[in-house]
């Protein structure tokens, strides 16, 4: 059994972590900090964990995580940083959910972030957090920057043309949708019921903060400096994303030769799923699982590729990763905690 | 045309009254007041309203209703009773959303509201704001106590069979079920999407305040003291409640005579609308209307009354009742401004 | 008075004409048919409409409607065209819902309808229902093809861009989400409550029928054959449609240019709102009502413009822009009947 | 490993089946079957279980199960008792899903179920799959007669309090709230996803075919005929069952003998939980686990009790106490297969 803590674990991604943690059977709970809830009982915070999860939250202090393999570290962007290198020091393995090791330019972090980085120089040791490009440096990782939600959906979808050079880099628009547990358990005016039940909006646009990291991939996949343009809109459901992509067709482009890049990039990875040509993915289907469900279609018309990527933000999007990530950094099965289905239709 | 103000305007229940009141045809608004949003503009707290409602929001300062002929006061409980008073000193019409002059009996408020009233001199001059009950009375009044959401649908489901003595005043179970605007328009956790979305649950099991005001006015109709259990419920949806009532059946009561208590109690009321035998309402075929739809069985098995009420709680349950009590109580036609039906099947 | 008849009366689009109708104040219903519905009350099938609009649904037979105004058909595509043609001969103004009249060239409806027309020389007397386009062709009208939902945000949210020559007409994506009304009436699995909840999906993925009517009436914008992007996607909420709509800026296209290009084209138009700098618009606040918002942004990182546009799918996109249709037919005022604001905030 | 087919499994229970078994551990998949999808993959029809799920649908034929241990029977009422019997001379271990041999009487059955019983001779065998009080039956059981939905929530709820003598058993009222799932997966407009959501009504009021399995259990447990008012009602919302019941205190009772007794009954049971004093559950908790949750409160106001029971309706529901009958049935450890926790907070 490996023991492993969360920092921050009363938010949607935490009770994720625990949800899916309590099945993975090769893991034991260290310290579960929360500075609101601390004292409090797992099973009274998260009552869907009662008599399943037990022990309490605790505040986290210095020595907190002593002896544990491993931190799943839930702070939000800008906080993270003040916390990372104190644990690292202490030789612990870190998944960092934040933003702020993620973008290996500490000038673009900046930019985006309107914050100077705190430590530049751990950066350079964080892999970024998607096993299917980056699985070896993964498992000998100290520190892994889980990727942020809508990124995983937009990178993982736009992998396989761009390593083929099937689509032109410059004509790239990601147009995602997500649940409304993206945007983090808060009380918050704009996250009310009735401000959100039977809406819908773009927000962020041209400006969201999952822009650059999603540069960053692209740019490091085409091997040139990429931009997208990236709208991301709040769906009113709880969980997942849709990112329906749009990018020119390259000289040569064919939908057979397409389907074969997919082929090549994700035969044999557990948890890509290429859809049926002429079928497309529903969040429904990957809600509470790992999978990341694409489909896509070569429109002859428009001569544009229109890709269409399925996730659900708290599981590959966040959690699930976290610990496919945590798997490999522990030396365990990929897939351990993570084999079953979503639980819808 | 009548001038009116609203102070408090910026909760569900002022844009509610906006609303129906943008289409009213003898009112112009007067001063809109709101602690949060002064200064702002009705269309950008609340764009639905750009380009129909003009103005701005403004804060409340003595003087500030001065000249207009009624004002529509949405404060919370305990804060109403402080305002009321002056706005009454003034000469002023006021229809009061909150519970502050509902209960005739300070010790009852005191009790369930948890503070001593501190105007109990003023709660004599009160009408409940039922029309259907106290139609004369509000012609009159200054002072209208606008009924609270859950009571109207109870009250008014079981007035006919009280006054025609068809049921066991002592059996009454009141489970009602509502949509998530009842709560109000606030930042809290519990009331986040994710937090509301795809659930269900009860809440003030027992205790819920707006139980005595139900029984005060259950009592005065059956003339003996009637306690109420009442349940309510928190709906995936905005608007809406929808109330369960049960109750015994009294001697020699039959599903005809109720029947005809109810034609009788409710032919010719112009937002009563009893459903044919065997239909029962739902919570759609009100949104949006000021209607209150009816429906009852009496079960033989058990010998038990059924009784199904829904209402719009922002229309009949709110707003919608408050513009009734304000046609009353200026002398304007009483369905004007609340004539149309609901905005659903 | 004038007097209507609606065919095809018992769907979403039916219902909201009923509901809307019945508060304009200057209408009488004359027949309403229904296949299925035949003998039922209005208020029967729809009980928010109960003691509001009066009468039965009855079937069709020729003669139905003569001696009405005007004939809203609300038939499907394929059928309508069945009907048309006898309306018309009878000298009766029609408004029809359906695509039969919407497509000038036959050979492109039959291509994406897949069906042969069976009145082609009727086309041409058709007027395509966009009042802020065709105003005063509708006014003389006697066959206005109501525009499909989809269609009315794309083509008015470019109208502006395209006429002032500010974007590149190959490059247009319209990236569309609906609620679930859109889809019609009907009993069919994928429609089903647990198969569209907590769900999000595109569908008819550049395929969908919308498609040619976009580009018909943008080509004739942009003076050149345009061919757009278009993807629908399906919402988990009742109403509404927004779309994201991305295009490349022309030469010497700026952000001031574009809102002076707005306010040119919509200046004066009572139900078009052009939302403040940096406010993009929610499905939400025009539901109910006849509104269609704009907000939009020139994102300089990636010389993309990106326009937001939300309507409600039932009003503007219906049954509204029908009734504006009707009101200039008839010569009644444009708003009559359509000034009320949205029901949502 | 166990081999288990299904016949009828393309549903929502039947989706659940595979959905829990996929990740069981100590069952592999036998023949399922459908009518409308045979010769079709599962991850077709049920794209969540694309490579999770191996295999086709088929139709189903005599000797289709021959060789497996058990059959888990998903058909109708009505149309399993033409199936059950032959699978039981085969003799194959059989959990059926339908009412057909849950009512011990089949003169109830067919004043219920408006229909003779074809095969009244084979209900005796059958044992009521409520493990929590059949449990040593079931384990010997050749025919597990699964509990529906409403009534595991509303017997479980009262057994305690019934068993120790603490509520009057002729006043017992059932207010339940079911998610849509549990309406069946079937193209029907009623069950629209606009003709549910944003809605909220009452059905099968007083006459809903729960009724009589919850009084024979209740009956049972009391030494009386006892009779309930049970009124189901819909809730948009996927899955889910709440129950708000309501008892009137028989004489000596206490909340804390009422206490006493929910534990006496149900500590050690794997799947019931009592919540805490003063809390009551909310469906999300118990959302795609098999716990049942549990709180109560005795009202001294009106001396009633009021108990809350939450579960998943395809769950602890259905698929999932069929489940833990099987695991019962087959020798299994009772919770294999169902020890995780829900999926939401």
């Amino acid at each position: 059994m490996h023991r492993v803590g969360v920092m921050g674990a009363t938010g949607y991604t935490g009770f994720e972590l625990l949800r899916l943690l309590a099945s993975h059977g090769e893991i034991e709970f260290g310290p579960l900090t929360s500075e609101s809830y601390a004292g409090k009982e797992v099973g009274e915070v998260f009552p869907a964990l009662a008599g399943v999860v037990r022990g309490r939250f605790e505040k986290f202090e210095p020595g907190t995580f002593t002896g544990v393999d491993l931190v799943f570290c839930c702070l939000p962007h800008r906080v993270a940083m003040n916390s990372v290198p104190g644990l690292l020091d202490q030789d612990l393995k870190v998944v960092d959910f934040s933003a702020d090791f993620r973008i290996q330019d500490p000038s673009v972090y900046t930019a985006w972030y309107k914050t100077a980085h705190i430590c530049p120089e751990r950066i350079p040791q964080a892999v970024y957090g998607i096993p299917e490009l980056y699985r070896e440096r993964i498992r000998k990782a100290s520190l892994v920057a889980n990727p942020g939600c809508y990124p995983t959906g937009a990178i993982l979808g736009l992998y396989p043309l761009l390593k083929a050079r099937l689509i032109r880099a410059g004509s790239i628009i990601v147009d995602s949708k997500s649940g409304v547990s993206g945007a983090g358990r808060k009380a918050e005016l704009s996250l009310q019921f009735s401000e959100v039940n039977e809406r819908f909006r773009a927000y962020g646009i041209a400006t969201h903060r999952h822009t650059p990291e999603i540069e960053q991939e692209l740019s490091a996949m085409a091997g040139e400096a990429v931009k997208v343009s990236f709208t991301p809109h709040l769906v009113p459901m709880t969980r997942g994303i849709l990112s329906t992509i749009y990018a020119e067709a390259g000289p040569g482009a064919t939908a057979a030769r397409a389907r074969q890049a997919y082929r090549d990039a994700y035969d044999g990875e557990p948890f890509m799923r290429l859809m049926p040509e002429g079928a497309f993915p529903d969040v429904s289907q990957v809600a509470g699982s790992n999978f990341l469900d694409i489909g896509f279609t070569l429109d002859e018309r428009t001569g544009r590729f229109i890709v269409v990527t399925a996730i659900d933000n708290l599981v590959k999007g966040a959690s699930g990763a976290a610990i496919q990530n945590m798997n490999l950094m522990l030396g365990l099965p990929e897939t351990r905690g993570l084999a079953h289905p979503g639980f819808w239709m």
